[in-house]
């Protein structure tokens, strides 16, 4: 695939602005498949449907109380108040999980407590608290009540052949309650996607060992692996692989075909920036999509795509790689998991006040971290954590970030900014 | 214990305000045990560390090169520009992954990739694209460097004996990167919270079997249980529990020594919440903290506290347990989760504009669910999503909900609101 990479006059490759970038990716991905299975209720917590649920019945199945107190016929209880009630003769109990036996007739109700269903006749419910025993056989009612008052109609909830969640919806602890609700024993979701991480550079030893001089610990495999479960992946990890091309290859091509989605990181030198755009390229199908975006931190970051797969070549500085990973590399993975196209996310923030003046380069995203401090009466501050992009720790203290958008040259101190949590 | 709870004129039990009650709840809970254990790094993601860690080492260990560009004596390039550039010859180079062998001295300068370690006698490094090559020993720098510039020092992530994380934190993607980075295999955190479920209600049947007449699925068990997990939390279902006095409190008295916080739901009925009060009181030490709260809807809700574990009695409408839940639970099982006390949380949310009058009773707390509604240029429409509070699709269908505070009596169309996500 030819890619539209534009040089300046120097022959510096030109920038793609992350939102292109963005929707570079989204629309190529388009193309992929995303799987689909059955899973059982209980299990499929955070999953996303992959059909349109219709309701299999009504829901409830039949009218039900919502307040202790009496099944009445409304029309007995017009004109009620407590300088004039009406008299009412108790007539029957509904049994809480039992059909009630009996009708409701004029001038007379039965006794019901929440959850029980309306005995035949009745339309109404007095809520207990608004009536006055007379004697174990006779109530006044104090307070009149309307047609389908304190009860809850068949099919009120949701009406059979109804929608009840729409295809591509999270499944959350309330959604499965419906379906349970509903009887649905198993749903249709799409499969957790499958993302392998390949972590590369002759400096990197296994976070577990010790360095010899020179080397480091791999910090972006553990930081990518957990950011991946946390969006309900299945990561695979291929370990250090070594700088050779050939084998660097054969590894990124294996992991191409086992999984969705693979990242590479710690290419941030040239030679691993070249090698990594190399080995995309001949993977093909079609190959790189983006290479450099006009981010900071998280310029050297390089997209493609291949047989469907899409691939992260992430910068090797944990601070770039993290940035990538929520920009592109999210977004990605949702795809996977069954996020709806275009995926129309609200995202929450707080609200902070910027404690000094920030400078930004037009032309460029900035993902500036902060730690928050609270303040009284006041929206929080937001405190810049500065420090290089190599610095891990400096992620570790930050409460979260915010962006300055590409043609803002800078934030004063005092202006409010919306910092979204990493939480 | 006896408990503070007033009554009015009528004989009517005062309601406790929210904040009242979860203040009484979180005070009572600072008695409770939180058990620790230690954890292997990978499995520690969305745990809370149970002691402060300080860092083993200097991160990094040797001062690094974050640029890929050349190794100098920052003094050396002193006044260079591209008008006037300085020499440097190229005395050597660094190889990724090795102690640099050799020394920088006046006027030379050695090859470095991003990653690369300082060879002795520089202090700076300059960028490749600051250079402009004279032949294969020798270059001109086009721009001065001061010292530091380009590289990240001994210690500068962080140093050795410095706090790496306080107690109480939560491990995120992020934080495992910066344990791994310093070699920390094993960490001290605090158990997963251990919840137990109980269903209680003769109306009930599994959600997975065919309700005969009269009868409803089980919605809360599994909503609750789903809410639990997302937490982190584990939980045990103890099933549908007859009304059964003996049976009912033979059943939570297991459940509240075997667990750190113990819900039953279902219990909505007069009969129900008299029996759930009765049994948390003969659990005692201390028993009931608080029943009844100013709330809407949730208001029936019981908190006890039996030898250290914290006992809910939720209302039996899905959506008031589930109100409660967020209000309530929550802030329990993160308290067991290991989280600070007080529990200064950041809350993120979306500016929404309220699209018509809502009415609020002063004295109450109000749970308003909304769908939220993309507005162009403007913050989303919040509608709010009406129902009762028996019907589960009112809760599926809400994105998220806002709250009225107990002095405010309403809120008037195009008011902004401020939505917390129900994701």
């Amino acid at each position: 695939m030819t890619t539209d990479r534009l040089k300046d006059m120097l022959g510096r490759v030109s920038l793609t602005p992350v939102k292109k970038a963005q929707s570079v990716l989204l629309n190529a991905l388009t193309g992929s498949t995303r799987q689909t299975e059955t899973c059982p209720l209980p299990d499929a917590l955070d999953r996303l449907l992959a059909k349109d649920l219709l309701s299999p019945e009504d829901l409830p199945t039949h009218p039900r109380s919502t307040m202790d107190g009496f099944a009445v016929r409304a029309a007995d209880t017009f004109g009620a108040s407590s300088s004039m009630p009406c008299y009412l003769e108790i007539d029957g109990e509904v049994a809480m999980g039992q059909m009630p036996t009996g009708k409701v007739v004029q001038g007379k109700c039965f006794r019901i407590a929440t959850g029980g269903l309306l005995p035949e006749g009745s339309d109404a419910v007095v809520m207990f608290e608004h009536t006055i025993p007379v004697d174990g056989k006779m109530i006044e009612v104090v307070k009149s009540v309307g047609v389908g008052i304190n009860l809850i109609n068949r099919g009120e909830d949701i009406k059979k052949g109804n929608p009840a969640l729409p295809k591509g919806h999270l499944l959350r602890p309330q959604d499965l309650g419906l379906l349970a609700g509903l009887g649905i024993a198993d749903v249709a979701v799409y499969t957790r996607p499958r993302v392998g991480i390949l972590s590369t550079g002759d400096e990197i030893v296994p976070w577990s060992e010790s360095p010899p001089p020179g080397k480091i610990r791999n910090i972006n495999g553990i930081t990518l692996a957990a950011s991946c479960r946390r969006l309900g992946a299945e990561v695979t990890d291929y370990g250090i692989v070594s700088d050779s091309e050939d084998i660097f290859f054969a590894t990124l091509e294996r992991a191409t075909g086992e999984n969705n989605v693979v990242l590479f990181s710690g290419g941030s030198s040239v030679g691993m920036r070249d090698l990594g755009e190399r080995v995309i390229e001949k993977l093909g199908n079609p190959g790189i999509l983006v290479h450099g975006v006009a981010l900071k931190p998280g310029k050297p970051v390089i997209i493609g795509l291949s047989h469907g797969t899409a691939i992260f070549g992430l910068p090797g500085h944990p601070v770039s790689a993290m940035v990538c990973f929520e920009l592109f590399v999210d977004p990605a993975i949702r795809f996977f998991a069954g996020a709806p196209t275009p995926n129309k996310q609200f995202t929450q923030s707080i609200t902070a006040i910027i404690d000094r003046n920030i400078n930004s380069a037009a032309g460029r995203l900035d993902f500036v971290r902060v730690q928050l401090q609270e303040q009284e009466d006041m929206p929080p501050l937001a405190i810049p954590v500065l420090g290089k992009s190599g610095s891990i720790s400096t992620l570790s203290r930050a409460h979260g970030y915010f962006l300055i958008d590409e043609p803002t040259q800078g934030i004063n101190k005092g202006s409010q900014v919306k910092v979204t949590l990493l939480q």
